[in-house]
């Protein structure tokens, strides 16, 4: 029922886990994969039938588009991000509910697509403005790209059905409307490029590619008409994408753009721009990237601020940009093999992805900043919540992109666990559980993994089957790894980050121990993020921690504790304790907050903070947090 | 022709200066209030008939209110502004363009005046949206209330004219559409609050002051209608002024509400009211105000952010928030004689509003940030920025709050340069001139004031008239003037921050010279603003100083300098000289700029670093800058 072609990958190339070769035995991914299965799910189907927002699309069928639409102009996306959840989820567990949901959303979408092959249901219609009228802003092909991308989901775990169908006829239809004899446009929010990309590589339909290709050649001309008090750089329109030296404005709609970019650059060959997303990633990472994996520095445009512009408090690290990060990294890592790709996507998996869910699954953060001043007041579980400020996870957003993105990411993340290039299996991600994976010829490769990481560094593969011939086994050792250590029948030896192999080729009943250094340690930021001077972060494995006001005597203790750094942190359950100071704030004189001289907090007591894990935050109820610590 | 009457003040009160009673003799602020007069105001006429804002008047007039109509929906109140500023200029100037200009301007706003008072060119007329139809966004009470202000330069300079008798009409409609018995609603931008109080005061008219006090109490009750993306606190309407604490949401607003609060409080006798706004202004200078003056940490919503949210580079600081800041101090000033009030307008007037316009009076600074990464791109002198992004003076904006604002500021200034309590005259800003003083029963104080101030610290103040009666004088000595000393002719002494009074009456002839310390100084920020921790700052006398890359190696420099605070920085031309450590940077290892070790730069060499004052940034072309300086 379920096949092992897998998201995201190019014939003959790296390819990733089908989302049926992976089970896991519960612990950290399997947790949060528990709650999308028995809540997010529903929860977001939940509130798009109240909101009126897959209505939208009976309404088109039914030719009654006068009056006002509920949603967004762009909330067709939505229900389309939920299908691929859907679709993933059906793949990944064979769930006759999901599978059902799947089917009926399927024909209520099919039934308001147009003779022609457009779908949208804000525009093109009676009493709505004209198909593409408004590029900039409106939309269309962004939401085209996600019914694309549902599509591919089910062309990855069952192949051909209805769905795929509208897919294509759609597709079609942006082809011929934009195609290098149609119109000479681009969409304000890119996804239609990685969209019309995945589904040319997965139906193998070369026309496909080539609008992809189309869509990322004419951007960076200039020829959005541009939003109040956003320029060009907001949508990428400023410089041609293979010129671009790192990412900027919107930062989903950058990190979409580099992802579709990837895919083309892979898939025609294109040395140059898929080098030119390289360059991007390491100036962008190097440079405009929290700790935590997120990305964009701003509010006022969701976007990447400047260089070294990366300010805890007011970071915006949106769970979709985290997302879209993480669809680029692996795109980069199948495309290239470099493991520090495969690194950021661990960091952004445990630090912004896993941080955006509440424990039930029924609410969410869309900004992760890593510095909350003082608590969110708290948002009421039947309330749309009009801002997407952090500090407190809301149950849907006006502008509610996280939640189905979170949905088809959780329902998918065994897709990322581990790749397979030719006789080799890179494992890239560790959990708990069976990897069945699928090496031709009808053989399969079966490994048990036993860990309790990221809590413990010690991960156990066992070679349940390995096919009759050589294959090879690598293992992602993790860039803070120091100290790490490799055990086979044969004897352990220390590792560097980077990756580890067992010698020579992989046997039946084989056992390999690699064991990664979990203890918390401090992390110094560079010296030029002038945000976080004269800060120290901890860190645990791959988890960055924090503090939390709930654990300091009030509120304004966030802003007023210091830490001593010749004290090493010590583990404590999930996560630390360290050393700090709780000192007494003498105000400024006078009524300003600058004076004469430089002034040091009196300390007034000592205590043992304790940290915990950054994901968790704000699971106890609404609080002061932060991620990096002024010492003393 | 000029009387003496002047803004702002209230019967047997303080009151500050007329515009004419102070003749300045060059100087700081002599020379930009010539740009201002030959160059600014001009400017702003020829930008605002070229894209039509003026022109909308006459097509109201004309009923020809059909089609697109240029500008923002507040653009009347642009004109309104450059009417005030040609008000007070022909006050204290005798100016014939200005006179002329004036009434020229108040012709063509005159014609456009419905019978029934209602004022405004977007609303109410063929082909518009209905009268007061979009409280929230519309403005039109905001537009009106510049309307009156514009009126009230008039009336305290040449008293009833065609201008106050269409303020007149149109504060009488207000008051008939919104008093005590009409609609219960207030505008998304209070200015009309301020704008009655003052009209009601120079009129001597209690239906306005009333009206005034009317909005003042309504708002804060979350009546307006929500605006995208942004909450009851953009606009002030979550909390009623008398119980707020501190200001927030949109800084313009918050200030222009408060200055509205404070004329209703002392008008009415609430004290409450009154303690209400100095508390607010407590708070927020103490945890949520720049070094410079400046307010509004976040572009997003021009808003202030939260205590000790100050970060730099994005710092809003509009031109306009500093303006509005000192229209609320001045008024906290007269009503309770609190020198802090005058140390704060000080500070705003040097490194806020100098700072804005370019040296030609043709271009202008909209955000004023306090570190700027890279040197923005340059504007050209014919475009319309579309942005209020910081790092280059532009000649116009889409929004363009900030020139007209500027013109109306400088062409007053002599206004706030000094104070009269009955007998007693307190001076607050030194700025070389005579000052003729009107201190009643026909007779004047005449004083000379000789200085180089700012570049100086030497005040030399000579009684020139003196009426033949006890009259005192008083001398602010700055809050950073420590060792500041006075001479008179019995000796000199040292004084301290606050008041200095010679002792005993004036006598006609004397020679006051009042000396303050204006060597640079290192100022250091409250260690809990975390965007600026391990950072100093050089000030001399008010002048906030910068580092500008164009003194650097290279613009990346402006990350890596770091400054040894245990060397003194020494007087240099305007400025001062720093000694710094240019370090070469050296990258964190691996991908992300966070590393296991504290990281310091290595030394790569010395060298004496030149700052200048902030207010001249980027005079020498567009430029990287920052104001707090990195220790070594």
């Amino acid at each position: 029922m379920r096949d092992h072609t897998v998201p995201v990958d190019a014939p003959g190339r790296s390819r990733g886990l089908g989302v049926g070769e992976f089970h896991l035995a519960g612990g950290f991914w399997g947790g949060l994969q528990a709650a999308n299965t028995a809540a997010t799910l529903r929860h977001c189907l939940e509130w798009m039938e109240r909101l009126g927002w897959i209505a939208n699309f009976d309404r088109v069928a039914r030719g009654d588009t006068g009056g006002e639409r509920p949603g967004w102009q762009f909330s067709d996306s939505e229900i389309y991000k939920l299908m691929e959840a859907l679709a993933w989820e059906y793949g990944r567990t064979g769930s006759t509910w999901a599978e059902e949901t799947l089917a009926t959303l399927t024909e209520r979408v099919a039934a308001a697509q147009d003779e022609d092959g457009y779908l949208n249901t804000c525009y093109g219609h009676a009493g709505q403005a004209d198909r593409y009228s408004d590029l900039s802003s409106g939309h269309e092909l962004y939401c085209t790209g996600h019914l694309l991308q549902a599509a591919v989901a089910r062309l990855r775990t069952v192949g051909e059905d209805k769905l795929v169908e509208v897919a294509r006829q759609a597709a079609d239809e942006v082809c011929r409307t934009f195609g290098a004899d149609g119109r000479d446009g681009i969409c304000g929010h890119p996804e239609i490029e990685v969209g019309l990309a995945e589904l040319g590589r997965a139906l193998q339909e070369p026309r496909y590619t080539e609008q992809a290709r189309l869509f990322i050649e004419r951007r960076g001309r200039g020829t959005l008409k541009p939003v109040t008090l956003l320029d060009a750089a907001y949508f990428q329109d400023d410089l041609p994408v293979r010129e671009a030296d790192a990412w900027r404005g919107h930062a989903v709609r950058a990190l979409y753009l580099a992802a579709g970019a990837v895919d083309v650059a892979v898939d025609t060959g294109d040395a140059e721009l898929l080098n030119a997303v390289e360059r991007q990633w390491d100036r962008s990472v190097s440079r405009r990237t929290y700790l935590t994996g997120g990305m964009g520095s701003r509010h006022q445009d969701e976007g990447f601020g400047e260089d070294w512009e990366l300010p805890p408090d007011r970071a915006y690290c949106e769970t979709c940009a985290g997302i879209a990060s993480n669809m680029v990294s692996w795109r980069l890592y199948l495309a290239t093999g470099d493991v520090k790709y495969a690194d950021l996507m661990e960091r952004t998996f445990y630090n912004v992805i896993a941080a955006s869910p509440a424990e039930d699954g029924r609410s969410f953060f869309y900004a992760n900043p890593l510095h909350q001043r003082s608590a969110a007041a708290d948002v009421r579980p039947d309330e749309v919540n009009p801002r997407a400020e952090g500090g407190v996870r809301a149950p849907w957003f006006d502008v509610s992109c996280c939640p189905t993105n979170l949905a088809r990411t959780l329902a998918s993340w065994q897709a990322y666990a581990a790749s397979v290039e030719g006789e080799q299996v890179s494992l890239l991600q560790y959990a708990a559980g069976d990897m069945r994976i699928a090496m031709g010829e009808g053989e399969e490769l079966v490994l048990r993994i036993t860990t309790a990481y990221p809590q413990e560094g010690t991960v156990r593969i066992e070679a349940l089957e390995v096919p009759d011939r050589p294959i090879s086994l690598r293992l992602r050792v993790p860039h803070w790894a120091d100290g790490a250590r490799l055990a086979t029948d044969t004897g352990a030896q220390a590792v560097d980050p980077g990756w580890a192999s067992p010698q020579g080729p992989l046997r039946p009943g084989a056992v390999i121990v690699l064991r990664l250094p979990v203890e918390p340690r401090f992390t110094w930021p560079d010296e030029r993020i002038d945000a976080v001077r004269g800060c120290v972060a901890v860190e645990r494995g791959p988890l960055v921690l924090c503090a939390e006001s709930t654990d300091l005597p009030n509120e304004e203790a966030i802003e007023t504790f210091r830490v001593d750094p010749s004290i090493p942190p010590r583990a404590e359950r999930e996560g630390a304790i360290v050393q700090a100071t709780m000192a007494a704030a003498t105000s400024t004189p006078g009524a300003l907050p600058y004076g004469p001289n430089p002034r040091r907090f009196d300390a007034a007591a000592t205590l043992e903070l304790g940290l915990i894990p950054y994901h968790r935050w704000a699971q106890r109820g609404s609080t002061a947090m932060r991620v990096f610590l002024p010492t003393v």
